[in-house]
């Protein structure tokens, strides 16, 4: 961390700074500049050293010298994560995120009912899809909303693993359902508005299943690396990141997909990251250019939402694409990927 | 909710919406402009209604009416709402947030330990103060950071309110620790991290304690007052809103304190609403100015982050007022209220 | 438009809103509703309307039906507008934009001296450019900083056209310059600060050249596509536009690049749109994948700085690519184009 | 500036630095640290330097140290700037902005016809107004909108100055206007699309008259602070700056008012800073309390549209105020000015 004086600052400010240094015990140099002293502090960065200094008089502002993720990080490890999810159900086809192959993950916004719910499985699969997305506990900003079926739902995809064999992706909303949750799904879903419920964060890390953990809607990409730090730190090195777009000044897509985030990510962390069209633009006919863009940016994978009878969706059908797309889509992204030297299956 | 057709529509559209319209049961009007047809659904809106017309063919887009808030509105309530929140410990000086009379709710961010938390408390009640606010649970960005002391920190809150005489505000990280806090806090505050954690909204309200709501650092005012919504329809009126500064591209302040926000929650709701100058600007030399600005727009109240030494402070010390600048600062909040017909204490 | 009057307004208010819409001679549908009064005018769109309506008694707000863009609409105009720049000098090769073919335009970000922007011009046609890029006239935000070379930049462009053959791409900014860098430039450029400089669009419109229009940091789609209505409606159909980021929270990349705008614009407009990955990201490490994003979302081509040696670059080092990247981006890009029934030369 | 390598840096990376360093004659510190080496440029910061080093192999990122701006900044100047912009006309009472005097300027958004603007004008001096507003010359995001009235406006403008006995602010579009402006204007008006159009600044700044520079809906407070160093560094100290607002993911009001802003630029630099709560916000019935927390911020003054009937306004008629709540208004501020020892007339 740099400290930086005010360069109205006297040498008795300078001196408290230092004194503080000294009590911290921390290593340091000393730099008198033309306009300002610096104090740069050496050594690890303290994500709680700010507070020291950041009102001692005479100090203007502090500079941190590193992100303040470490587990996370390419610095941490330079080669990908690769997460193996499970084999896909009845065969011993691996599914792996972070390798050379990207992944489809696709499914209705919320499980409604066992009969439309299976019937998108079978699309999905016929389509060659790996793994099956639904949630059974749905986040809604209105206490009027469709809730989720809850645990019928957690029923619905066991027989949909088992009966037409797809991997489960699925959401958990608190820390008293993460083993209801664990018990049903290959990867544990948290959501964008728990990104930063630090307290779910390790709960789901304690299970050691592969975690899927989409941005927060308004989380930097600093933010999005500290959220995965909490799972990694937990000792769950099974994690993939999800962009799913933030929010912007722009109001006539529901969110903005953030594609730059995408090819940052890979090159500031180690982990995979994929792409969720449906909620990054809202809109069903943006769903199959942006995820064309996720793919061409680099991204490992692909959540999306479909569903037969999408005016019927209980919950955002206005972003979901019809199944009858999803083989024209998912012919487009491999064409893509192999264009990148990569794969899709 | 209105059904803007697209300009290209074709009869066979029209038909296909009024035919859900009928098997949906909904009244509505048929009006056919120059450039477009519009469907008009009368009666109450519909949340979800919108997924059953979003993308039937010849659908453009569809346009609410009204907010989709109703409890929390000033329709269903004309008059203010007043939440008595207690009376100081030890007297029988009721606390009413709400009505004619602002209030300062003053402690450090974290409670630390015994005798500093102590220590702040004595001096916030010199300077003429009624409540206490002090995190026993800290949501963190970083794993490493120091996440509060928990239910040793609820006994130092429990301390303060009977020793030193003031009401006590303190924050719910999870479902879990609601009780616990309950049983301690006057005020049980949700943090912006949780506005969206609809479990835990529905958890608190059950309490009937009164509840601080604190605004999303993304959430819109709407998305705010649907929150909101959440504990008032979970049958708790006691509710207190917090504006907190949301998030936008300027970097210099911390968060940009949305003082329209202040305004617009007295026109559309009839709950009180105070306003937190510490993190809505994140720099304790903006705190003053941005206090008074959010009583000079209308606000219930201030949450403020007070510290005898912030430079010790454990969390958030950049953002912290020196105890010794409470008095002054109350004076001119006292002195805007009345310009305002208003007065603090 | 749709007056909504709220739902507390008595029919005197009403009849207010009706007396003028009367007296301004426009169409409408009256419907009562349980909760509220609609007043819907019928007829064309006018932007200056809701003045009359905003703020008489009773009047909660108005609700515009249709985009306020008109020339630029696909309503307008349903094929793509294919834009012809000119054909290569030296060659009869058409360049048109909005056709099958993307292309790129390839350059450093300004015209820093005669031999410099002689080399990199000459390896951009080796690498299969057609356009150069390169700004004489630049806005910075310091002023100190370099400002560009003015009259003599364009003699260098004039030179590079002239005798390394590559269709010259560069920007105005103001009036009194146009005649100067019309003369010169095969397409003129109106950057991201001048988007809503109305009157440099209407006098760069005046020149019938092809113009290059890009997006604002902050402005909406509708706002673009509004300012691309003034170019259309001067005159000047020969428009594409450009998405080079937005303006967000995020902090790591200089700009938001706005992928899901790529894929929105091709759908509400006729008009070609482009994509500036350089300025989209700022940092050069992640232009290679946020073009290859552009090209998948469909845009018309790909705007990008390119250098021989960036850290002497006198602006926007940061984000310039080594002109020996090119070939090897340029590749992948018409890889990617190609699997979309598209090319790319 | 400080260099920070990456961690993955080799000593060769580090003299690649030190070379360009010598290269460019600039004073520097070397430190190596545990995890990163810096390299401290001393001296003035270089606004053009980062180009160097941006991307020399090794360099991870910069640092800047101090604000880009100079001659705005508090270290420059440390007292206020006061701003004489004339005496009230037919009288002796002097004008002056940034001393203890707060003041309003008040008058309609556009000139729209003589008897109307003169009407206002009358209210606004009997309310004990010194300063009208009213725009000539609109920039409108419609080409089909009203754009004013031009020099026709001007004229009104000046009999208003004559014949009612105020001080004028009006804005000016573009360079060419600039003299016809200035010759009717006590203060020229930057607007809020224009803080970016360097050209224009200058050009301003050589007429030597106060200025009034808007802050753009999307400049970061450091770029607004840039904006305004063209302006004095083209030899003009007579700057006025003003916040109206920035863009931000809220829909409800037409922009966020940054009152966090006013206080940060009031201790950032010397000059004097107003507020217009009525683009701040969008809405009249908001115009109030933002007005009164602008002050309370510490503003040196308010911009406020007001008109004697807003619904025939021909431009922003939501966001007026009605001339006859002028009187009331103007109290109010007063009365919070004084609590800050300060005043309003």
């Amino acid at each position: 961390m740099i400290i930086v004086m005010a360069s109205w600052a006297v040498p008795e400010h300078v001196d408290g700074v230092l004194a503080k240094v000294q009590e911290m015990g921390k290593q340091h140099h000393l730099l008198k500049g033309d306009s300002r002293t610096l104090i740069v502090l050496t050594g690890e960065e303290d994500p709680d050293a700010q507070r020291h200094f950041a009102n001692l008089p005479g100090v203007e502002r502090l500079l941190a010298v590193a992100g303040s993720f470490k587990l996370a990080s390419r610095e941490f490890r330079m080669e990908n994560t690769q997460v193996f999810v499970g084999c896909v159900p009845g065969t011993d086809k691996p599914v792996v995120f972070g390798g050379r192959e990207a992944h489809i993950i696709a499914g209705p916004c919320a499980i409604e009912g066992e009969s439309v719910s299976m019937e998108i499985a079978r699309q999905v699969k016929a389509a060659g899809g790996k793994l099956y997305r639904g949630g059974a506990f749905k986040p809604r900003a209105s206490p009027y909303s469709f809730q989720g079926l809850g645990k019928i739902g957690l029923k619905v995809l066991e027989k949909i693993r088992r009966e037409v064999g797809l991997l489960i992706v699925t959401e958990v909303l608190e820390a008293a359902d993460v083993d209801d949750v664990a018990a049903v799904a290959d990867v544990v879903q948290i959501g964008m508005r728990n990104m930063a419920n630090f307290r779910l964060l390790t709960a789901v890390a304690k299970t050691n299943k592969p975690v899927l953990l989409k941005r927060g809607m308004s989380a930097t990409i600093n933010e999005f690396l500290m959220a995965a730090e909490y799972i990694l730190s937990a000792g769950n090195p099974n994690l993939i990141l999800c962009e799913r777009g933030i929010r912007t000044f722009e109001t006539h897509t529901r969110y903005t997909l953030d594609i730059n985030a995408v090819a940052a990510v890979k090159q500031l962390s180690h982990l995979p990251i994929i792409v969720d069209p449906s909620h990054g633009t809202g809109l069903w006919k943006l769903v199959e250019p942006a995820a064309c863009a996720g793919i061409a940016a680099g991204g490992d994978g692909i959540l999306i939402e479909v569903h037969t009878d999408p005016q019927h969706a209980l919950s955002d059908g206005t972003q979901a694409l019809l199944c009858d797309k999803l083989p024209g889509l998912m012919k487009k992204l491999q064409g893509i990927a192999r264009v990148l030297d990569r794969d899709l299956s």
